[in-house]
C-alpha cells in the first residue's frame, strides 16, 4: 500500500483570506479565546467510519472512493495498513482525536473469540500509533446495526442470543477503549426501536435495553474504566421508530431505570433535526439537565428527510452550538466528534481534508464569535432584564415556593392592567447577523 | 335566538348500509363489545370550542359559518344561549359528554372578578343543562394562550403578574370543572415554550412550569377535586418549540420535578404526528409507562405541517388506537374528545353533525376490529412467539438479572450460529386488512 | 443452485376468510369487475431488482438475504439462474408482468461491448423462460444511477463521455425491451439533479436532458418500437434535488422542449409522497393532462422522509388508486409494478411472496371497491351537481369564453348576494369509509 | 388618531458597529454595488398586509399590536388614516416601494360598487401621499382568499357567480394599480386549489383558471396597462393543495393554455422551502426559464410546517438569492417586497421597524457579497472547467445536435476508462463562507 496521506502537507493555519483549499482559514490551534487555545475549547475529532471506512455508497449507488489500503486482501493486514493511512491523515490534518466503532479498526470474524482476537491485534497497532502521534481517543462504541443479526435490535432483539452477543460485544469495546485511553463510551441503538408495533413487545424491549446499560454501568466500574458513558439519540433511520428519539425521550428513560447519573448524551446536529428540534435546543435542554457529554458536529439538509451528515459549514448552527457549549463551561470529557462525510461525489482522498477543514474552521469562527457574544453580555442582560419580575415581590415569592394559587388568585384579584414587553427577536436576530458579520 | 338544532332528528343507529349522511351506519350505543356496551368503551366527547365558539377562520380567512347564537350582543346572554344551543346539539348527537375551556363556556371580563362572575352566571345554566340531558363533564380545562397577555406563556411567562392571572385562571377553572363533576382536567401549554432561545430562559421558565403544576396538585388536594390531572402534549404550533413536545418529553420533566404520580397524559391523534409519532406508538409508549389518561380523537394530514385537527375517518388509526385502548384495560376517567373541526368550507350547522357521526362510526368500527383482533390474540400470539427465548435459559437470566457481561460473553464465546427469524411485516398487515376489510 | 421457489405451492384464491399467509383473499385473477378480469384490469408486474436483486442492506446495514443463486461464482451464469429462481417464482405467485433494469438482468462488463454480450446471453433464457410461463414485459429500462460514472448524472453529467456511456446503454436496454416484447420502456432520473447549485449548470443539464430524450425518440422511431416511453418523477433521493421533481415539473419540462407527445408518467406513489402531493393527487392531474402512462405500486410512511418502499397494503390508498386508473379508462400498455420491497427483517425467501400477496390483495380490493364506487355515481353526482353553475347562465358564458372582465363586472354589480354550498367533505369521507368496510 | 410613526426618526446608515436598533448597519442607501446604487439593486417594498393590517393574530390567537387609526370607527376614514399613517412608516424607513391587496388599503362594501367606491376614495388619499413622498407601487393585487365567500376558491370556485365576483374584484385592481403607476400586479391564488379530491373536478377548476387569466390579459392590454403580470406560487396553506405548487407546476400550467409569454413568476421565499425547494433553487429554475419576475423576501423556519413569513435574516439565504438576481440582471419590473411578519410577540409600532431593518441589512449585506461572488468569477469558473467537455470533441456533436444514439454508441464502444471530476461540495462551501465573513 502506498500511504497517499503521506503526500499531503501538514495543513496548516493561512488566515481568512487564504486561496489555499487546503489551509485553514480560521482554526488557528495555538489562539487562545477566553483563557484557553482553540484547540483545547474545541476537541475536534475524526469519525473512524465516515472518513477510513465508508465508500460513498448510498441506497441507489455503490462506492465512488477507494483508499488505498482496499488493495491488501487479507483483512487484518487491511485494518492494519488502514490504521497507519488513518494517522496519517489525521496527523496531517491536526485533529487531536478520534473515534471508532469495533467494525471499523477491525473486522468481524467467524467467531466472537476470532472478532476479539481481530481487535487485538490491530489495537495494538492503534495504540503505537497514538503514541508516536500523541492523537487521543475521545470515545468508542460497538457497531450493533450494520450485521444481519442485528436486524431486529441488539439489547432489543426478540433473541436472548442476540442480547449475549451484544453483551459481548459492548464487553470488548469497552476494553479497548479503556486500554487506548478512551475518554468516553457511546451508545447508538440505531436497530433499537421498531419497525412495525404489531410485531413488538415495546415494554420488554425498553426493559431489556435498561438491563443492558445495568450491565455496562456495573461493568464499567468492575473494570475501572473512568470515562464517560453516552448514549447518543436518534429519531428514526435506520429503524421506522427508535427508542433514544431525542434528549428528553432519553432522559425520561434513564430516570425511569433510575440510571440517569450514570450517563450523559451525545448530541448530533443532524438527529436534533430529524427529531424536530434545533441542535442547539438539544445542546440547551441537556445542558439545563446536567446530561450535556460530547458532540456529533455535523448538519443535515432541513429540506431532505435523512441524515445527510454533512460537514458542518452553517456559522449560524455552529455559533449557537459553542455559545451553548462556553455556556456549559465545556463538554467536560466531551468533544466535537465529526460525525459526518464528504458528499458521494467527492471522490477523492483530499477531499476528506475539504470536508474537515471545512468544519473546523467554521466551528472556529463560531467559537470566536460565541465568545465575544459572551464576553459582552448582549444577550444574557436581555434576558436578565426580561425575566426580572421574579426577582422581587410576587415573582420572588413564586420562586421560593411561598404562594399558592389561593394567594395568587388573591393577587390577580387586585392586579390593575398587566404590561408585557416585545420579545425584540427581530432586534436580536439582527444582533446575532453583526456578532457573525463583523467578527 | 332560534335554537336550529332543535330542528334536527336524534341521531340513529341506521346500520352499515344507511344512505342517511344523519344517521350512524357503525356506532350502536347499546350494542354490547366484549362485555361493555358501545358507548360505556368510548365516552365520546364534544369539544366546545371546536364545535360552539369556532367559526372557520383560518390565518387566511375568516370564519365561514354563522351560530344561531351570535345575533344576541350580551356577552353573558350570548354565552347562557350558546349552552342552551350546545346541549340541544349533544342531545342530538347522543355524545355522553363534553369538555371546554373556561373561555369557551363564559366570556372573559374586564377584571378577574368579572370573569369569575361571569363563569358563575354561565355554569349555572350548563348545570342544568347537564342534569336535563345525562350529559357529563370529561374535562375542563383554562385557556391560558389566546388572549394577548398569554403571547409569551402562561406558567412560562417572564412575566410574574401573568403566571399569577394565570394561576388566578386555573384555580377557578378547577373549580368550575369539579363543581360540573368533571372526571379530568387537562393542562395544554400551547405557550408554554419558546419562540427563540435568543430571549429565552429555559431553566427558568421549566421550573417556573413545574411549580405552576404543583400549586395545582396542592390545590386540588384543597378542595378535594378527585379528577385526574392530565397534560397534553403537542411540539409545536403555536410556539416554535413548546417544552411538551410529546408523551415522553412530558414524562422526563415530570420525573425530573417528582410530579409523574399526579399527572397521566391526554393523547392528540394529530399532536402525535406532528412530533414524528404515530397516534398509536404515543398512546403504547403512554400505556407502558402507566401514564395513558385520556385522548383527543382527532386526526392530521400527514402532507401538512400543521395541526389540521379533522374528524378521525382513517379505520386503522382508530382501530389502532382503540386496539392500545383495549390493551390498557379503558381510558380510566378518560374518554374520546372530539378535537376535531370540520373542515372550513363545511360551513353548514349541520356538518357539525356530519363530522360527529363520521368520526363515532370510525371509532365504533375500530373499537369492534381491535375487539376481534383482541379475541382471537393472533398478534398477541405471533409476538408471544416471537420473544419466547426470554422465558428461559439464557433469555430468562437476562430477564431475572442474574447474569451481567461477563457471563453473556462467556455463553456468546461458546455459542453457536445465531438463528434470527422474520418479523413478517407483510404479513402482519396483510391479515390486519383482513381484520378491517371482513369485520 | 437449488431453485428454492419451485418448492412453493402455487398461489391460490382462498377467499377473504383465509388464514394462508400464502394465498390471496381478494385477487381473484379470473373474478370479473366492470366487464373485465381481474388479471386484466390490474396487470401486476413483479419488480426485477427488489425481489431479486437487492438483499435488504440499508444505508447502515448489510443484506439480509441470500439467494440460492448467490452462490454461483460466474456473474453471467449467476445472472441466467437468477432469471431461472425469478420464473419460477413469478409463476408461482402468478403475476402476469416483471420489470427490469438493464443490470438487474445481466451483470455490467468491464467493456460496454462486454455488457452488450452479457445481455445478450441472459436475454436469450429470459426469452425463453418469458415464452414457457407467458410471463411479459411490462417495461425496461437502464440503470444510470448505481455505477459511480454517474455520481454526478448521466444525461445531465458534466461530463460529456458519460453522456455518451448513458446513450449506449439506453439504446441497448431498449433494444432488448423491444426483442422482449416489453410494452413500456421508463426513465428514471435518480441522479438528473444536482447536490450543490454552487457547482451546477442547470441550465445545460435541462437542455442536455432534452437532446437525450430526443435522441431516445429518434431512436425509438429507427427500431420502429411501438412501446410507449415513460418518465418517472421523484424529488430527491439519491441526489438532493431531482429534476424530474413531479409530475408537473416533468410536463413542464416536456412542453419546453415539445417532447410531451412523445412521453408519458410512470407514476410511484411513494414518490409522490416525497414531493408533497397525495398518490391520487399525481394520478389525476397526470390524468386529466393525458399523461398517465403506469404505476410503480408501493407505499411509503409519511412520517419518514425517505423512500421506504413498502409493498401497499393501505386500502385507502388502492381504492383511491385504482378510482383515477378506471376513470382513465385503464392504463393502455401501462400496468402496476411493485417497486417495492419487504422490509429488512422479513428476510426469507417466502416472506418476498407475503409482499406481493398484500400488494395484490390490496389493490384487487381497491379495485372492487373503487369499482362499485363508479358504478353508483355518487361521488361524480356530487360533483356534478356541486358545479352545475357552469352550465348555463353566467357561469355557460364562462366556459364559452363569450365574457370578459367588463361583463363579469357589469354582472357583479347587479348580483344578490351569493350563496356557497357546503364542500360536505366529512359526508364524503364517511360515504367512502362505506364503500370500504362494507364492500 | 395620533400618527406614532410621525415620532420616530427617519431611519440612517450608522454603519455595522451601530448599536441602534433603529439604524441600517449594512444599508446604504446610496452606496454604489457595481454600477448601481443599492437602492436601485433592491428595490425594497413594504407589504401593506403585514405591516399595516395584521395585528399578530394567529390560529390560537387574538392579536398583539394595535394600530394607531384602530381607533376610528368609520371603516373608510380609519382606511385613510391607515395610508396616512403608512407612509408615515415607510418615509421613516426609507422603502422605495409598496405592494397591497386591494382590501388592505380599503375596506370592502356591502355591494361590488360600494368596494370601488371605498378603493376610489382611498386611492385618491394614497396618490397623494405617493407624489408627496416619491414612494411607488411594486404591485397591486386583489384579496380573493379572506372572505367566506372564496371558502372553495375564486376562479376555481365551483360557483360561477364567485367567479364573476372575483373578475370584477381583479377588473378593479387592475385599474387601481395602473393608476398608481403600479409596476406589476400579482395573482397569489390562496384558494385555487382543494381540500379533499372527493368534491373536486380539477379539469374544470383548471380551465376556469386559464379562463380567468386570459381575461386578466384581455383586460391589461384593454386598457393599456403596462405592468407586469406576475403568479406567486404556494404549495398548500391555507388550501390543502393549491394548484400554483411550485414554480415548474406554475409554468407547466402556463405552457399548456399558451399563457407563458404574459406571466411571470413572484417567488416568496417561504412558498419555496414549503414545497421542498430551496429559495435559491426556485430563483433559479424561473431565471432559466425566462420567468423570473419579483421576490417575496421573506424566510420560513424549516422546522415548521407553515408559512412563518419571518423577516429575512439569514445571510446565506440573502446571498444567494442576490446572486441568483444578479444573474438575472435584476427583476426588471420586479422587486424585494417584504411579505413577512414581526413574531406576535413584538407587538410595538417600533418592532415593525426592526423587522425591516433587519431584511433590509441582510439583504444588502448579501448583495455585497454575491456582487464580490461575481466580480471574482470563482463560481463561474470552476462550473465552466466542470463542463468543459461540452465545448469540443463529442460534447460539442451533443450540443449541437449532430449526433444521436447510434453515433454515442459507436463511440462509447471505443472509449477507454471514463474520469470523474470531484464536486468539491465541501471546498465550494468552505469558499462561500469566506465570501461570507470576510466581506
Ligand atoms: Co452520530
Ligand atoms: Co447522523
Ligand atoms: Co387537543
Ligand atoms: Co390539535
Ligand atoms: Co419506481
Ligand atoms: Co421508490
Ligand atoms: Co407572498
Ligand atoms: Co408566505
Amino acid at each position: 500500500m502506498e500511504n497517499v496521506f503521506e503526500k499531503f502537507e501538514k495543513v496548516k493555519y493561512e488566515g481568512p483570506d487564504s486561496n489555499n483549499p487546503l489551509a485553514f482559514k480560521y482554526y488557528n490551534p495555538e489562539e487562545e479565546i477566553a483563557g484557553k487555545t482553540m484547540e483545547d475549547h474545541l476537541k475536534f475529532s475524526v469519525a473512524y467510519w465516515h472518513t477510513f471506512s465508508a465508500t460513498g455508497d448510498d441506497p441507489f449507488g455503490a462506492g465512488t472512493r477507494v483508499y488505498p489500503w482496499a488493495e491488501i486482501s487479507d483483512p487484518v493486514e487491511r485494518a492494519k495498513a488502514k490504521a497507519e493511512g488513518a494517522f496519517t491523515f489525521m496527523e496531517k490534518l491536526g485533529a487531536p482525536y478520534f473515534c471508532f466503532h469495533d467494525r471499523d479498526i477491525a473486522p468481524e470474524g467467524s467467531t466472537v473469540k476470532e472478532s476479539y482476537a481481530n481487535l487485538d491485534a490491530v489495537v495494538e497497532v492503534i495504540e503505537e500509533k497514538m503514541s508516536e502521534t500523541g492523537i487521543k481517543l475521545l470515545w468508542g462504541t460497538a457497531n450493533m446495526f450494520t450485521h444481519p443479526r442485528f436486524m431486529n435490535g441488539a439489547a432489543t432483539s426478540p433473541n436472548a442470543d442476540i442480547f449475549a452477543f451484544a453483551a459481548a460485544q459492548v464487553k470488548k469495546a469497552m476494553e479497548i477503549t479503556q486500554k487506548l485511553g478512551g475518554e468516553n463510551y457511546v451508545f447508538w441503538g440505531g436497530r433499537e426501536g421498531y419497525e412495525t408495533l404489531l410485531n413488538t413487545n415495546m415494554a420488554l424491549e425498553q426493559d431489556n435495553l435498561a438491563r443492558f446499560l445495568e450491565m455496562a454501568v456495573d461493568y464499567k466500574e468492575k473494570i475501572g474504566f473512568k470515562g464517560q458513558l453516552l448514549i447518543e439519540p436518534k429519531p428514526k433511520e435506520p429503524t421506522k421508530h427508535q427508542y433514544d428519539f431525542d434528549v428528553a425521550n432519553v432522559v425520561a428513560f434513564l430516570r425511569k431505570y433510575n440510571l440517569d447519573k450514570h450517563f450523559k448524551v451525545n448530541i448530533e446536529a443532524n438527529h436534533a433535526t430529524l427529531a424536530g428540534h434545533t441542535f442547539e435546543h438539544e445542546l440547551h435542554y441537556a445542558r439545563i439537565n446536567d446530561m450535556l457529554g460530547s458532540v456529533d458536529a455535523n448538519q443535515g439538509d432541513l429540506l431532505l428527510g435523512w441524515d445527510t451528515d454533512q460537514f458542518p459549514t452553517n456559522i449560524y448552527v455552529t455559533t449557537l452550538a459553542m455559545y451553548e457549549i462556553l455556556k456549559n463551561d465545556g463538554l467536560g470529557s466531551g468533544g466535537l466528534n465529526f460525525d459526518a462525510k464528504v458528499r458521494r461525489p467527492s471522490f477523492e482522498m483530499k477531499d476528506l481534508l475539504h470536508g474537515h477543514i471545512a468544519g473546523m474552521d467554521t466551528f472556529a469562527k463560531g467559537l470566536k464569535i460565541a465568545s465575544k457574544m459572551l464576553a459582552d453580555n448582549y444577550f444574557e442582560d436581555f434576558i436578565d432584564e426580561r425575566y426580572s419580575s421574579y426577582k422581587e415581590g410576587i415573582g420572588a415569592k413564586i420562586v421560593k415556593q411561598e404562594i399558592g394559587f389561593d394567594g395568587l388568585a388573591d393577587y390577580a384579584l387586585e392586579m390593575g392592567s398587566i404590561k408585557n414587553s416585545s420579545g425584540r427577536q427581530e432586534v436580536l436576530e439582527a444582533k446575532l447577523n453583526q456578532y457573525i458579520l463583523n467578527n
